[in-house]
């Protein structure tokens, strides 16, 4: 690797001199410092005030004059037909963010040495804009999104921003965009916003330049001739994230790695891989596959315990799953609505051995993936060594009554159906 | 995480028929059931002959107009300025690799939805263009570059490819950029072939188109002014990589990731972080911290055994490090070399307590970082929890001999003042 010491430290001198750096590092160490102890890492200058706001005022509008025309629902293929327009915003570490864009969809120009295409300077969200039936458009969490939005920038040493700010900027873009949201309930708007880095040389460091933009993309539902279970085969020769790395994030770094373990699940006939996380069991002593999450998604698993209590469970946040939105909202909801009707729910390690058990003991209930696209994703069985794992749906069914009341209660508040406090209308 | 079933598998169906992507599948599966076995995990089409070659006799070159003027050797920072012309070639699942062009440096100019924004599609190479004293341009190991650019891409479902005809096309690039490869010892023409993937929509799945384009940098010596020895802070609370993820490929993903912690050891006054890797020690059963990498370089220790018995080690490839070629250069001259004066060399995992103990009883003679850029960068001292650990340069010296040596015959190969193998003339 051709590093140079020299390039790795501090931020371009090309945009910013070393005396500001080092004021904002002595400015946040302390907090920095504090911040390591948790889980978020960020560059010494990432909550520099004066890098990190956004002034609305000087937002730029330039109208398509080539608008496109709208893709019928049927046709609708996640992510290959965007909107009229985009936003972007500029940042550079001498003048932080620049006033943002709104602008006819375009191409990116960039130098072929730009840091992104070499060392993964890029983080992302999915999220979705909804049409309820009163014809209003709603926003499901914008803020969770935006605050992990951050963590992923914050741990890449890009930079970081005002979240309310960018809901603002991504709530008026998607108000120009409102004909190619469809209306239908499972019909959505997903919106993009990602994050580059743009300097242009090839010193491994800090970018000096960065780039948000949001893109959307009309799309219809997972499921649109009702849920179809998935098998999964449990990936056992990789690994997809581990304690202290970055799966907590969602960068695009996470996601090239999967691909090929999920070829080889599909050239196998399963659908999906699981992804494992293998370790020393503390209550045991002894080595064991613990699950993490499934393809792109957390995975929930509902059982009865041995002495009979039902429990709905999901990997802890240790690092090595995506602190998905979705999963946060099946938690709270569960907590909220399950837990009164006798249900624990429990966000703790579980086995491929407990798992694998509780299916020969006929007390797996339903195990099921949990994300933005799909909301929900009933899976049938799993794939694990030279096992085949039964997740307990019964033969003919494609779901099971938890993951279908859960889709049921988080569509209801992304569609407004039911007024909640995580559904914004805008 | 909103990806869907559809657009997982196959390769892109815009690009690629499912018949033929099934094909394929069924032809390379047992292969690369036992690829899995081994280090380098594979789409299933990676080994398709259709989908890797590629046809020199089609290359077209278009020369600038506007040639750039030369940099003053003493004013070259590492990959800033480029030169002239850059080599391209675009990859589709159908058609394989297209034409080779060369063509004059410019922007590339991507959709916004293009994947390797999002999900770190992206793969790259650090090799070097040299001229002799009689003017030859000479490449250092090209075959090991190729090689290793394929392992990585093979590894994020991204297309491989013919290494020798790579190397053939990278030949009459650098060729072209002659007067850019500055003449003086330590100086050189920095050289990165990258492979990014190009298709244009945000569903997660193999790409069904790629980019491998090639740019040139003309860089300075790592030390202008001679040795510097640097300081390392052994980085406790992040993990770079992980035995069944990516870490020894050469892939963007593993790099935005070691930003922050470089920029952390900055700030407490280290020039770089020292990357370890915490498991059982299996000789004692106690948790260790192993040494793996530094920085973007590998990490060689030369110490003495307790038994007088002279050593130099550096981590094994388990897949928690990448698999330099420097590395391997280091490796295969002090086996030739360094033997027969009576050292033991060795690829064994060492602990941070192994290194403390030799430093504590002045048997640690010396430490140093290998890579493409320095060649070897000599390091004082490393931090490590409550230690600083003296790596045994005596004060006032900035390098030791075996890392003076150690440069001293890879450069001596790489300017070709001696003949060998791994040097050639183009």
């Amino acid at each position: 690797m051709a590093s140079s010491l020299r390039t790795l430290l501090p931020r371009s001198t090309r945009h910013v001199g070393a005396s500001a750096l080092r004021t904002s590092s002595r400015c946040h160490l302390p907090q920095q410092q504090k911040r390591l102890q948790s889980t978020t890492l960020a560059a010494p200058d990432a909550l520099d005030p004066k890098l990190t706001s956004i002034d609305l005022s000087g937002l730029s509008i330039t109208q398509t004059t080539t608008p496109k025309s709208i893709t019928p629902n049927e046709e609708l293929v996640f992510g290959r037909t965007f909107t009229d327009h985009m936003m972007s915003i500029e940042w550079t570490a001498q003048g932080g963010w620049l006033p943002p864009r709104i602008t006819p969809y375009q191409n990116l120009s960039l130098d072929p040495a730009t840091c992104v295409f070499h060392y993964g300077f890029e983080a992302f969200e999915g999220m979705k804009a909804y049409k309820d039936r009163q014809g209003n458009i709603r926003l499901f969490r914008p803020d969770k999104n935006m605050q992990r939005m951050n963590r992923s920038a914050a741990r890449i040493a890009l930079p970081t921003f005002d979240g309310k700010k960018m809901i603002e900027l991504i709530t008026q873009f998607v108000k120009m965009e409102e004909r190619f949201i469809p209306s239908k309930r499972g019909y959505s708007l997903y919106i993009r916003p990602t994050i580059i880095g743009t300097q242009r040389t090839l010193g491994v460091g800090p970018p000096g330049s960065a780039l948000v933009y949001v893109i959307a993309s009309p799309v219809g539902p997972y499921y649109p001739t009702g849920f179809k279970a998935i098998s999964l085969e449990a990936t056992t020769y990789a690994v997809r994230a581990w304690p202290g790395g970055v799966g907590n994030s969602k960068l695009g770094a996470n996601y090239a790695p999967c691909i090929v373990p999920q070829m080889q699940a599909a050239a196998r006939g399963m659908h999906q891989n699981l992804w494992l996380f293998t370790e020393i069991d503390p209550a045991t002593g002894e080595k064991e596959d613990f699950i993490t999450e499934v393809g792109t998604m957390n995975l929930f698993v509902a059982l009865q315990n041995k002495n009979g209590q039902k429990e709905l469970l999901t990997a802890p946040l240790d690092g090595t799953i995506l602190e998905g939105v979705t999963r946060d909202s099946v938690l709270a909801l569960a907590r909220e609505r399950m837990v009164p009707q006798g249900w624990q729910v429990n966000e703790r390690k579980c086995t491929m051995r407990e798992l694998s058990e509780a299916a020969a003991e006929g007390r797996l209930l339903e195990v099921f993936g949990a994300g933005t696209a799909a909301v929900v994703s009933p899976i049938r069985n799993i794939s694990y060594r030279d096992q085949m794992i039964d997740c307990g749906l019964s033969p003919g069914k494609e779901v099971g009554p938890v993951t279908l009341q859960m889709k049921d209660w988080i569509e209801g508040i992304q569609y407004g159906e039911e007024e909640h406090p995580w559904s914004i209308t805008i």
